[in-house]
């Protein structure tokens, strides 16, 4: 029986869980590829860091380009992360002739089309699973399983992270912080929280599914994308009382003219599919013209997870080597026909919204609230005068530029104590 | 550009889904794939008959054994349902080297093994990702995505007229037949019901999952099977009262042991992710031991649902052709090790029970039910004296063995009027 060799660039906890399920299924792989695949060559930063595997030292070294070199190498599979040193391995391997498989959402983000036109000119495959929603088969799902359909939208939940702060928070009935320091001490949010909590890491992932079911480029600097450091226990109060949840959203559309791409927290109806995606857990919604609704979940993080997605990725590409279809077929990645679609302007999305304010309690506040709201052509929809300082106010739908010159006249208002809280509505 | 032939055996719903699709996409079809694919026959009963979709009437046969033994077809598409033809049409195709897609879940439970084995003698692909949850991509989820994984556990919805009738019975508290009629009337439900409401379709279905997931042949003969006739809208109150919902399901365990595969109605919790697929959605939910659980949802059956995984498949197909993959390597429906693995015997299968009985209003009847049960070691654990001549009662685990014989001593207590009624119940 064949073997095929695994470059692997990283030993952290995804490499780990890739040499784990390697081991541990390996006759089921076997059998059901026809080949054997074997980790050959190991680049780390730290030789001797321990590591969460048992791994022959000989295969680990600090020098990625002899894993790119190497001939017994036919797979490189990019575990690093970040963006610069990735980018260069990754052009490095599909320059020496490599496949690719990478779990690297922000890569794929900055670097996609450098990567994905390198790799066609070089007949080689990139896989990629494993960058959105972990060990859900969603990219699969898309790619092969949609294949013959045409995607309209999708909304997803793709940051674990976020929606674990959010579900606590609802449960809990505790403030951001504390929820956040909470998260930190268990390890599901990073010590540097920024890239999942300020929406990066979902923006990177909403990329990267643009990318796959409108076969369009969305650069990251060009969407809607806010986080979620200003909810607060008063908004769950609020959106419990109107039926709805909270979620950590992307949003994804093909209109006819433009792309609609945005990541925000939501209030969505209770009686949502993906309202009921709680904890650490992912979950996307995809509609598309012939099959319609579908969803997917899953754990969207974790080490087995995402190595399920890697190692899955890891075979497909071996029945590729195996049955030389990299040769002349069009990448697997090119599901739809790739094209340069303009992104809908973010001032241009259209949302309801819900407002809330901290106010000087006097009459007369509501008038001159509802006065800049009107003058920017947004209709009030709801108006909760809470106890103390607080009022709560919902919108009819309205554009972003809109609401942001409302927030102009906001700060222009006496008895407006501070910038108001705004999250989006859907229905 | 090249260009690859398909055979079509049936030209009802799901065929001429996919002559629109496969017309409809024509250009994103091809430039995913590097070739064309083109209906170049098309086998039906009667040729005069109208059809939803224009076809050349050149292309259009009685005769399946000249689309079969058509050079121009590489690819055959059965869809003429049943298993005593649709057997012999593929056999055939599989004999004169075509590769094979079909939505055929019968075909499969039934005569899945000849298929396979003459298809791996033959080198060819069978694929059947329509065969079950229509099109959502279920069979690509488990076989590619959860390739380096195991699967444990699924528990799914995979019936929609069984779960449409079953919500509308929910909804509106009415009972079965009036509900059933009503499906007749709107196209939801067949003239002849049984194959549905009975668990049959549900128990092919099953039959196809066991052998993907577990590589385990289990005849539907040898699954508890159990069907929804007998449910009334009584049942959803109780269940509503105790935060439960009624749901069509098929359950598939690997035991370490053995194989556990059952169909039936169950009480779940309402805050199971299961438990929000209503009407005619289908839903699965499965348990692998890398990723934890995930859940896969959409459209099971329908036109052009159905038509997106048939497509997608022969997409898939092509792409083998292409690539000459089928040559050599083993079958992709070989996922995991095929063993022969005992199936569990029904009487030996575990639940907790829901029991309605129609009594004569007497006291003492309860001692008596209670009697009977504990004769078979069956623990009551809630009693409920609705009003009337109706008992509800809920037991601790026990098995299906004792509780038929439970079911002999019930008989001999001339307070119950009738045969009692049973759900299964999961937590």
């Amino acid at each position: 029986m064949r073997t095929l060799g695994i470059g692997l660039l990283g030993l952290g906890n995804v490499g780990s869980g890739l040499v784990k399920l390697l081991e541990d299924n390996a006759e089921a792989i076997a059998a059901r590829l026809g080949a054997r695949l074997e980790v050959r060559r190991i680049a780390v930063r730290e030789v001797d860091k321990p590591r969460m595997v048992e791994v022959d030292r000989s295969l680990v070294t600090t020098d990625v380009e002899a894993v790119l070199a190497d001939p017994a190498v036919q797979i490189v599979v990019e575990l690093v992360g970040g963006e610069v040193a990735a980018r260069e391995f990754v052009l490095g391997a599909i320059e020496r002739g490599k496949h690719v498989v990478t779990a690297n959402k922000a890569l794929l983000a900055a670097h996609g089309d450098e990567i994905f036109n390198a790799a066609e000119r070089r007949g080689v495959d990139i896989f990629y699973e494993a960058s959105v929603c972990g060990g859900v088969p969603l990219i699969r799902a898309l790619r092969d399983g949609l294949a013959s359909d045409k995607i309209d939208e999708f909304i997803g939940i793709v940051n674990g992270t976020s929606n674990y702060i959010l579900t606590r928070m609802a449960d809990e009935q505790r403030p951001f912080d504390e929820i956040l320091a909470d998260a930190q001490a268990q390890g599901y949010a990073e010590a540097d929280p920024g890239l999942d909590v300020d929406g990066w890491d979902a923006a990177h992932k909403l990329c990267v599914l643009c990318s796959l079911c409108f076969g369009a480029r969305v650069p990251v600097t060009e969407m809607l994308v806010d986080g979620l450091r200003e909810i607060a226990p008063i908004d769950f109060d609020y959106a419990r009382r109107i039926g709805c949840v909270l979620k950590p959203l992307v949003i994804g559309r093909d209109h006819a003219s433009d792309i609609e791409a945005r990541v925000h927290v939501a209030m969505i109806p209770e009686r949502w599919l993906l309202a009921t995606v709680s904890g650490v857990f992912n979950g996307v919604y995809v509609s598309s013209q012939a099959l319609g609704p579908s969803l997917y979940y899953g754990r969207g993080a974790g080490m087995m997870p995402t190595a399920v997605a890697v190692v899955s990725d890891v075979i497909e590409v071996a029945r590729d080597i195996l049955s030389a279809a990299s040769s002349g077929l069009p990448l697997r990645l090119r599901i739809r026909d790739w094209r340069e679609r303009p992104v809908r302007p973010r001032g241009e999305l259209v949302s309801r919204f819900y407002l809330r304010f901290r106010v000087r309690d006097r009459p007369g506040v509501l008038a001159e609230l509802d006065g800049v709201l009107a003058r920017e052509g947004i209709a009030v929809r709801e108006v909760s005068r809470e106890v103390g300082e607080t009022v709560i106010l919902t919108t009819q739908a309205a554009r972003e530029q809109a609401m942001q010159r409302a927030f102009e006249g906001f700060a222009r208002i006496d008895a407006v104590l501070e910038r108001p809280r705004l999250i989006r509505m859907m229905d």
